[in-house]
Formats: C-alpha cells, structure tokens, sequence
C-alpha cells in the first residue's frame, strides 16, 4: 500500500517512518511538511540517511490521493480539521493522529481544545480508534486515540468494563517523558529546566480528559468522572501510569490479578505480568507493547494499576499503523512485531 | 557545639557535613565508619578535599561522649537502635535520622522493618522531631522523620489538622530520586537501569507508611489508613508528591490556597506558592524548603496537593539541623539559610 | 541457521537476542548463562515476554553442538578462552564478542588483561572480525572487535592507510554510555555517581589499545603508538570519538571530506556526513550505523573526526550479525536494515 | 557593600545573586532586565521566594550609580559594551561576565564574536581577570573569563607558563554542560534533542579560542596556536576538559604530579588531585572549586590534563565574586566557601 505522511518533522511523524520503513506492506511515497519545504529530509533528519531519500513537499490534497492510497496526519491538533475535510469527502482514508477527530460531543473540542472543533458531519463519521478493542473500522476516518487516553483507558477497562469499582473513585497519576510535550521550543522543554526535574501541568485542564471520559462512558455510563492528572519526568520517551480505584467488594490479590489476565489473554500488544510484578518504563520503550501491573490493598480497598507504554509508538504511531492493519485487513501485528530496546 | 556524626559516608551522612560546614555554631569533632576505618575523609570523598580533613574512625561511644557534645546517627535502619543505647543511657543528645527510633506502636517496626526493634523504654521515650510542628523537644533523643513522611505529612497536614476532607480518601503517590534508595549497589540503583525508567517499588508494604498513619491520627484520630505508593523517577536528589483527598463540602480554589497559606505562614521553611502555580522539583534542591502547591477540582470535589523538597536536606540532613537548632534553643533557620541550586 | 548465545544475559547478549529476532534467517534455539540457570528468560527479562520464551540454560558444548550450527559469545572477557576450546576443537563456528581472540601478539593479553591468554594455537587462527572491511572470514573463529577499537579504527582508517597523517600524532579522546561498563554493579554505575557527571577511566591503559594498534599497524606498519583516552558520559548507549592527527601536507576542508566519502562509498553502515556537517551521538542509536564527519584546520594543520556509534550494536551484538553473514555468505545488510530510534 | 546586578534572570545572573545572598559583605540594592521589567524577581523565579523580594527594574546607568557601590554585567556578549560604557566614563566599578572586555588584540573581537567590539580605549584599561593569577587589579573594569577559557588555561598554565611542552602540540578537548549553551531556546537544547546525546558544535570557531591564546601568549609568546573542541554532554553544570600536550623531555608521573602540585600550592580554589587520581565533573558543582589530576604516557610523551569545574561558579559567578574579592581588598575566599553538592 502506497502512504503519504503530513506533519512528517513532528515526533509522532518521524515514528511513523521508522515504524512504515519496516512495515512489510507499505511503501511511503511522500513527505509532508509545513515548515521544511524542499529539504531532503534526510539532510534536516540526519539519522534517516541511506533509509528515506525523499523531498519535504508542501500539502496538496489532490495530489497526494493520485500518488498514495491512504494518508496519516501526524500534525499537532487544530492542522488536520481544515485540511483532512478534502480527503474525507473523497472517501480517501485518513489515519489521524491529532485530537481533531476524537471528542464526539458537542462543544467539547471547543472547551478543552480553545478553539473551533472539525465540520460536525465529519465529527459523527470518523472512528475513534482504540486498535486493541476492535477490529473492523465503520469509517476510513480514523481519529487515533492520544498517549495518555491508550494507557488511561487501557488501566481501567476491565474495572470499569466489568463495573468492579466504585464509579466515582477513579484517580488517575499519569507521567510522560518529553517528547510527548512535542518539538516546539518552551522553557518547559529547555533542557536546563527539564533535566533532573519534575512538574505537573495542566492541573485538571488536560485535553485528554474528555477523551478518556467519553471511552469510558461507553463501557459504564455510570462512571460520572475521573481525576487526572499528568507530570512531566526526564526521560524522553515514555508514559508511566499510576491508577487508583475502589474496589466494590473485596477481593483477593490473586483473583485482581486473574481478572487482568483474563480480560486481556487475546489482545498481543497488552503484557499483562506475572502475579506481583509491575512493569517498568524501560521495557516497553521502541515496541508497541503496554505492560500492566495489578495490585489489591486489603487495608484500603483500593485497587493499584500500574501501566506503560512508549508514547510515540502505542501512544501515537505504533497504534496508527495497528489502525492501518486494521483498515487494510492484515493481521493486526504486522509490521509490529518490534522488540524493545533494553538496555 | 562539637559534634559527631556516625555513618558519614552514606548520602545523609554526606549531606550532614555539608550543612555543618555551613552552619556558624557546630564545630565537627569526629566522624565515625564501619566500613572505611583509618581513611582520611577527603581520600575517600574527594569533593570534600581543604574542606573537612578528619580520619574516619571507628566507632567507640565512650570516646565519643568525650570528645563531642551531640552525636548525629546517619545509619542505616536498623544500626542505631544497637550502638545508641549507649548515649541514650548516658542521658547523652543524639539525632538519630534512620527508622530505629519512630514507631511507637507495639510490633510495628517489627512488622514493618521485617526486625526487632529498638527496647521499649528508649521508643516510648524518643521524640518525633518532625521540626516545623515545633520546638522544644520533649527528649534530647530525636527521631529525624523520613524522607517520604515529612513530604506526605506536610502536604496532608492542614487538611487533617482541620478534618476538611473524607478520612478514607487520602491517595498520596509519591516519586523519589535515586538518592532516596541510599548507597547500597543493586541492579534497581545501576545507572542502565534507573536512567530513562520509571518504577514502583515495595508496593503497599513502604515502611514509611506506619510513621505517616502515626502523626496523621495524632492529628485526627479516625484517618482509618491511607494509599500510599513510592516510585523512582531518573534524578539524583528529590522528592515529588502529589496528594489527593476528597473535600468533605464544596470549596473554591481560593479557599483551599487561602487556607494552605495560612497555616503555613509561620513555618519559614514551607512555602505555600502564589494561587494556581505548582512547584517543580528543581526549584527546592539544595535547600531546606518544601514547596507546596493546591488546587480543587470542582468536578470531582478533589484536593490535590503538588509537594516537593529535597530528600537529603529537607527529608534528613536539614530536618536533622533544624532539630539540632530546637535541642539547643538556637532560632531555627540557623545554618539553613541555604539557596537552591537553580539551574 | 539455529544458533545458540551463551552469556544471553549480559547488555551485548540482551542485544544479540534483540536482532536476531528480527534476522530472517537465524532462529535462536538456545540460550546459556552461568548465573540465571533454570528461569524463563522473560521472567528474568520482562521485555522479552512474548518474545523470547526459553529457559537459561548451563553451558554444554557438546549439547549446544547437537542443537544448533553456531555459537555467540557473549561473555565477559576470560570466559570464551576457556570455554570456546571445546567448539572451536570442534571446527564448530564461534563468533565471539569478548577481548579473549583479538590479540595475536604474544604476551599481549597477558599484559593488559591481566590474565593467561588463549592457547596460541587458537588466537593464531582467529579472524579479527572489523566487519566493514573483509567479506570472507579466514576461519569459523570470529574475534568480533571491541566497542571502541571499532570506533577508534574507523574513525583512522582513511587517513591511516592511505598514509596522510605524521605517525606519532594520532590522539584519540574517546566516550562512552554506561552500558558499555557492563552490568555489574560498581560504585562508577551507581545512578547517584554516574548521573550528572562525567570521568575518565583507566588513564593511559585501556585494554582496547593494544587492538587498535595491531590494527592500525596492518593499514601502516610505521604507525608508532596513539594517545589514547576514555570517559564515561551519563546516556544509556552509545560511543562518541574525537579523533585528532596532524595532516602531513597542507589540505582543504573540501579535499578531505570528498577523501572519507570516497574511502567509504561502499561500505553500507558507515555514513559520512554531509560536509561540514557533525554527527551526534543520538543519531545512531539503536542502529548498525557509524557515522563520521570530519574537519581541517588550516591554523593548526589537525585534522578532527568527529565519529558516534551504538556501542551495543556496531560496536557489539550488530557487529557479530554482520559477522554472521559473512560467514554464511549472506548479503551484509540482512537483518541488520535497523532504523535509528530517533527521537 | 552594595552591588546591582545587570542580566540577572540569565544563568549566570540567577547563580551570581545564590553567591551574593551568601556573601557575608554584600547587599544586592536593585536587580536589572531587559525582558522582564516589573515583576517581582521571585515570582518569576519561584526559587528565589522568601530569600530576594526585589522587582525586576529596567538599566538606568545613573540610577544605578546613585544606589550602588558596584555593578554586575551578566549580560550575553554584545550588550555590554553598549551600556557598561556610561559606568566606566565615570569610574563607577563593573564586573562583567561576557567577552565584550576580554580580547585585547585588533580585530579580534569582530572575528571571532562576528560583531563590532566595545571601544578601542575602553578595551585598554579592561583587566582580564584571571581571578587565582592576580591579586590587584589594574584598572575598575573587569573582563571575567570565559568558561572554558578558564578551565583550559588553569589546566595549561603549569606547562606553558614553565615551557615544558613543544609549542605546538596543545589539543584541548572540552565538554560542558547544558546550562553553558544559555537559556535561549533553539534545538539543540531541547531536551529531547540533548538528553542522551552528544555534539560537538562551533568545529574549530568557539570564540574562546583567541581568549585562552591571548592569555597563553602571555605565559610563553611562542605558543603559535592550540586546537581547541567543544562538545554537549547531557548534564545541567559543568565543564570536563581533556587536555594534551607533548613534553619536551622525559618526564615521571610523579614529577609531573608533584610539580602541578607546587604549582598550584597557593591558590586556595585549586585541587591537585592525589597522585594517580582524576577528578570526577560532579565533586565541584556548586563550588567554586577547579580540581586537576595529571598523567604522563611513558608511550607517547604526551601529558594528559584532566580539570574539572563549574560553569556556573568557577566559570562565571563564583569567579566574578573572586574579581570582587579582590577589587574591594578582602581575603579571597571572602564568601566563597561553598561545599560542592554532593551527590
């Protein structure tokens, strides 16, 4: 399958091409870029010499639907509502991997993004794609889900799936590694200032909480809230999940543990541990794999999920492509058989 | 006054003679090693070359009570509550910064430390020196509180004091540097390990969590229990806390800020930030201070708090100085007017 | 092919695993370790889970021989010397990733590894493996190069062979992550240590200098000694190498640029940059690449290579796959076409 | 005595008013800004609060002068040379931290600092304040030295200024931290680009190169040039510099050793290291410490320097602080007894 990526100098883009040059089905066929136009990205992104020798082009719809046969937009949110509408009414499939087609509800985009949401029609049409939990897409509109929502939601579905908790007892503690802050230049990102730190942002004001919170109505229309809240560790790549909840009956660690196996036996991309182990960071990271750790408090009731994952391969790119393979047909892990790097 | 320190060479032992060195009263007499007997300090530690040029001795309480006039315990748990009998006995002061000598109730330590405990008249006669909450000591046998504690009990503090929140809802997650897991080598302090990772540790069972539940009862007898998580963020030197605990009534987040600042106004070492600002981590180090941010969630009726401070200055060798000052009647910010390291 | 590893658990055995899992000819039938004997490897490994699911097993020549049609070593120095003997008595291939085969001068490895060396007979008919500059093997005893032999040798080759440099002036100035310090624990790879700082090691003594001198000497006999110095910088992976030589006639910038482009025009994983253009260190990471610029200083007369690497890879576990397919006659570049992971 | 600072939210800036708060002489009266005016320093610097309560004001020279008794330049180069000119006119005492007063030869300046430089009279009076090699100044304009310029000349000085090497055979390899690259935002200090990175950058054109040749020129006129490189590592402070030069005759390692010793017997901020020793990066931050070990290769004949030291303290603030030791006549160490942070 022929692809054209748009927003390719971003960190989700360049993933995407470390992920589509060793994917067995696809070939990428063009590059996109506001910014970088005419450079061989191999000249601006010096470690893709002698693997990808093609232009930074600008973005012209009609071109890039006669040259390749689906495009991701892996642009930062508030680029892909203008622009994807072109392809969208051309029926042309579109993975997208910004915010702009995930929140359903109206006014949401509009309160949690500051800014105008995409065409309404579009809005209703596109799939919201947690690839772990389908497989046959109803539109060739894919909204990929954000970082933190795949490892937030990804802790909590058996509980809340399985209506174990107490509904209003979600608290979720999530950390990300800097590149899910992303490529622009801030004092937060400042190496001076983000090494050997920590600091939470966006004190209950993160985009992703609709998001969460729509997914998660889907699965217990009871659950009335969540809080959440996210930090920013020094590490480049990774998300780092800490969830609580309240269990509603007692339980053994044993049947906690069961459960999580259970739920998740059929899903290749989710390791749940083995019993009393949780997973680092570490192990995860250049693979599309979320580990989960589970752990019951008998003092308290409450039930402990740790969760990670590689933000920029299960939390952006690595689920993009899992969102292709769906849409294309093949085997879900295609292309995605990726060991971690560890050390 | 001249003082002793035992256990020099671990990281609080260190940062002790840091301080000390600083502080205009405390001359150091002798520092004491079982491990590095005969060697000058400065061969060992060389960042302390012109600084402090004494031997390392070995440890001989009666020559100790000669020479000094207060001995510093910065030993691992489980050492003092062999070798400071004998000063205790001797009515001789001592600053003990390990585990040994904070757990009043009956087999907690035992539970907890996975050891015997210290004998029961010397616990029932050691004050709790957590140094912002007062200052005149009740025993010149000071048990400096841990690292974690001081972080938990200062962020919880002015919300149990004053029963504002539901008492079984105190969810503290709490991330230490990898200073906090001492100087011992294990495959989880190896630089390939802990670099770029993120990982809980001793889930539900920190020994930190019967010294938290013990002050907090003191100060509202029904807190039933708390949740009480540790991981190892990729820093050296630090502690982030982030709390959370459901609101009893409805609050603004002005109330809640105006509230914290309040309580805290007389504590010169706490310093509550401007309304809706968090702090980092980076911006304590070095110093005594512990930061505190607040915000209410209106949605869920959720108080978080945002804690950071250092864990050798504030979370041991600071608090130890600032005990000293109290035992020996001195205003207690001498010696610890110290500055951030900042960048 | 079937292979076996023995020494799997180490950092260049963890990475061995990583790409022969994704070589599509090799298949790993079994992996040996001393110490981990009777686990599950991804028990022992968590990121292997799903991936790897075979047990460690001890070390039996004549049982491996059986089972597989190749054998890595990936164990510390001082190992494969006693062990391999069996294999190699054998005519079974070894490819070896230790210092134990490299040295063909006597009393070599005697004198900077403190240790009897190999039998004679042996070492005389190992082939040093530098990969990049041999396609047929002279033997099935493949002493696969040292991280920074590697480096050092191809950061040289061009102006060494082609004899443009006064012989006594090579001065190399050589870092490296601390994964190249190997997995046991040290107080150099605490985190609290190694983190935030940066030493030099092993000053005027390293066991890799007598390798790249044997090396050298074969490119130019007249080549008398280098300087040579090695530091460890706080990342995870990676090999950084200035190099520096007085240029023996007078050159430009242009001319020494196109001359690294031209010695290396075919050999596919090192990477001359574009002109005037330096390398970074991130920009190979997790790949087989070396990538090297290059600068003339009219002032001075010196010439300045700048050259990175993966020290696990191109300077490891990537170096012995190459080795691989020499020896069964593949095309270099099977398995081995690994996208940088970048960022 | 009362000082203002120029620049004060820059890193040097911010390090200069941590010293000066310790400093048992000084009163800062008034903070300066182009950026910043109007805010409270410590609103914006939020590890300031409660230790300086000052507004940030904008420069008015005859304001200054009025409040003051000294000023502080710690201004990026360029800016200085315009302002400070309206104090020295007026014999009013600057101290000032960039390269606008450093380079005394013609031309120099706009060569190497690709800008027109200060005024050609003003230039002449400037002293170049070497802090450990002087004790009065010549004149009440100080030119503070560069970072590396510092590190590379205390780490020459013994050799040149007693003629023990050939002329030309100085390679100086310098690595610093981040904090050395400023606080402008730009790519390469992202931290996702520098964390586990390494570069070197401004390839033979650093324009501390003519710095260090003015002042070696001044030890022995026939040092012709040195080659000099510049490289990132991933650490917040610090500059590593490796440095090396042929001898002029045989030498023992323990003659070299004890005559950087003797050297250095006097100067109460230089640490010979024991012999056979190499300093570490982290046992001088914080401090104003510089630490130096020393080899000889019996091989090459080629010295090897290893020197350590803050660029923050040593490199910028703490040594202003020395100049200021020295200009107003008190001991030098007057405030500059800070124990290094360590770990």
């Amino acid at each position: 399958m022929k692809v054209s990526i748009i927003g390719v100098t971003g960190y989700s883009g360049i993933e995407l091409v470390r992920l589509l040059l060793q994917h067995p089905k696809v070939t990428i066929v063009s590059i996109h870029s506001h910014s970088q136009n005419g450079q061989q990205i191999n000249d601006y992104l010096p470690h893709l010499k002698q693997l990808l020798d093609l232009p930074l082009e600008p973005i012209d719809p009609a071109d890039i639907m006669k040259r390749a046969e689906l495009v991701f937009f892996a642009t930062p949110s508030g680029i892909s509502k203008e622009i994807a509408t072109a392809f969208v009414d051309a029926d042309f499939p579109v993975i997208d991997l910004s915010g702009d087609f995930r929140l359903k509800g109206e006014g949401q985009y509009e309160k949690w993004y500051k800014n105008t949401g995409a065409p309404v029609d579009i809005l209703k049409n596109s799939h919201y794609g947690l690839a772990d939990f389908y497989s046959k897409p109803s539109s060739t509109l894919i909204a990929n889900p954000g970082c933190y929502a795949t490892g937030a939601l990804l802790s909590l579905a058996p509980l809340v799936e399985q209506k174990m908790i107490e509904t209003d007892s979600i608290i979720v503690d999530a950390k990300s590694g800097l590149s899910g802050a992303g490529k622009n230049l801030s004092e937060s990102t400042h190496f001076v200032n983000a090494n050997e730190n920590m600091t939470l942002y966006k004190m209950n004001s993160h985009q992703h909480i609709p998001e969460i919170m729509q997914q998660l109505q889907r699965w217990d229309e009871n659950i009335p809230a969540i809080q959440f809240s996210t930090s920013l560790i020094p590490v480049t790549r990774g998300i780092f999940i800490t969830s609580y909840a309240r269990s509603k009956k007692k339980l053994t660690q044993t049947e906690l543990w069961e459960n999580y196996q259970t739920f998740y036996q059929d899903m290749p991309f989710i390791r749940v541990q083995n019993k009393n182990v949780y997973p680092n960071l570490r192990q995860v990271i250049g693979s599309n794999f979320c580990d989960i750790g589970v752990a019951y408090n008998e003092v308290t009731s409450i039930i402990t999920v740790v969760t990670v994952l590689d933000n920029l391969v299960k939390g952006a790119a690595g689920q993009a492509v899992h969102n292709l393979n769906h849409l294309a047909g093949w085997p879900e892990t295609t292309g995605l058989n990726l060991v971690p790097i560890y050390p």
